[in-house]
């Protein structure tokens, strides 16, 4: 399998395509197995009690697959997610980054899923786990 | 069944415990069959293209269900989210707000089960569908 | 919105196409809401302890929205199920039917949605609750 | 992590609690890491087109993690499921055998939460992925 995009061209494309909110997120890796995509946890991440919110967890483990998809079909950048099932396992660590591990599971002509691993920076236990469906537009 | 919650007390307990988010929620109605939430779309919850975010309509449905727990079991404060399975079925109507209905299906000792569905406000097909589940400590 | 398939053309399709299964089901209303599906429970159905078993109502809500959808479409035959959340909150008595109403909540030109809530006959809160997602083939 | 129960344990165990859907099913590994169980595909379990059936793949994500959360806490017995979520990608092979490996993911006192991968046995593609969770009663 060859990658058509690169941890410096995912990075160029959330820049471009995803304004205000590229800057919370940081390609770490991405390969043949997958991409990993930290999040850099700041003060409007967080809610009351010091722990990562619900949507900034949904938002990364959805930016993860997104890239993860467009790193295998290139910028197409039409792809939606159409589901999502998330399990919230954890409190995540307030003063920590969180770190999501994508999969692609299947790359079909309609449509793409995925699962994603959260964990918190240095902990061996995962925080959330999610899976993605996104439809992918006809060429 | 009686609410130990109603708009006002719910609307104050958004305000308390959800911070600076709080001001994009309103809650239009509560009572024996649900509850419904109205996100007042703003800047900050778009896309590029002018949709909103699937983050803002996770977190619409999470704040939804929530509060129409909160409204049969009073101000409890701790339960935490543990499940959510959401569909992105059309796109939402960018100057528009969303409404949310959340229904509550289960509301046992230790878990409580819900299903919301969101609208763009005036259109009659919805745009998302989710369920959730959440974990109620004991007291 | 016309139906293409009525309550006999859902029967007969059911018996035709799903054979040794299609006797466990029985078609009960279609309409422009949705679609009814009771399952005649039978020791087959069952778990020890005497409750309906996870798969069997699994089938249910599978065979319910699958039905629903074809009465929209017409009897295509192809569609398949690419995504299914469900939710078991309530013990199904044992010596009951199950009543599965489902709707279809987006018709797409390559992907449909619904969700289905399951009771057990003459009980007043559902058992289970699930949302499925199937895929359209191309004409 | 030391394992309450082993090979023959659980596989007696199911021949005692699951009865007739017992010898659908063998154990073959159980290990830190988690569990396979292989699903003996047989003609009760296809659909017309020579696949095998949603409820049967679902059956096997269930007991698969059910066994491999009994492998760790002893055969409580009564772990009840109270949410799946299932994506089905590929066309199993009718003519195989189908092998689910489950990981526990989080074994709290009150829920346990993992995922099922589903393959046609020799094949290098999941056909199906699940996450799950089960109550666990209080002692």
């Amino acid at each position: 399998m060859t990658l058509k995009m690169d941890v410096p061209g995912l990075q160029a494309f959330l820049a471009r395509d995803f304004g205000q909110v590229a800057e919370d997120f940081r390609v770490e890796r991405v390969d043949a197995d997958g991409l990993t995509l930290r999040l850099r946890v700041a003060e409007r991440h967080l809610r009351p009690g010091g722990t990562v919110s619900g949507p900034s967890m949904f938002g990364l483990a959805d930016v993860a697959m997104y890239l993860a998809i467009l790193s295998r079909i290139g910028p197409v950048a039409l792809a939606v997610t159409t589901n999502c099932a998330i399990d919230f396992m954890r409190k995540p660590q307030a003063e920590c980054d969180l770190l999501a591990h994508a999969r692609v599971l299947k790359l079909g002509r309609s449509l793409a899923v995925g699962d994603v691993m959260i964990f918190s920076e240095h902990q061996p236990d995962p925080v959330a786990r999610a899976s993605l469906t996104y439809a992918i537009p006809p060429k």
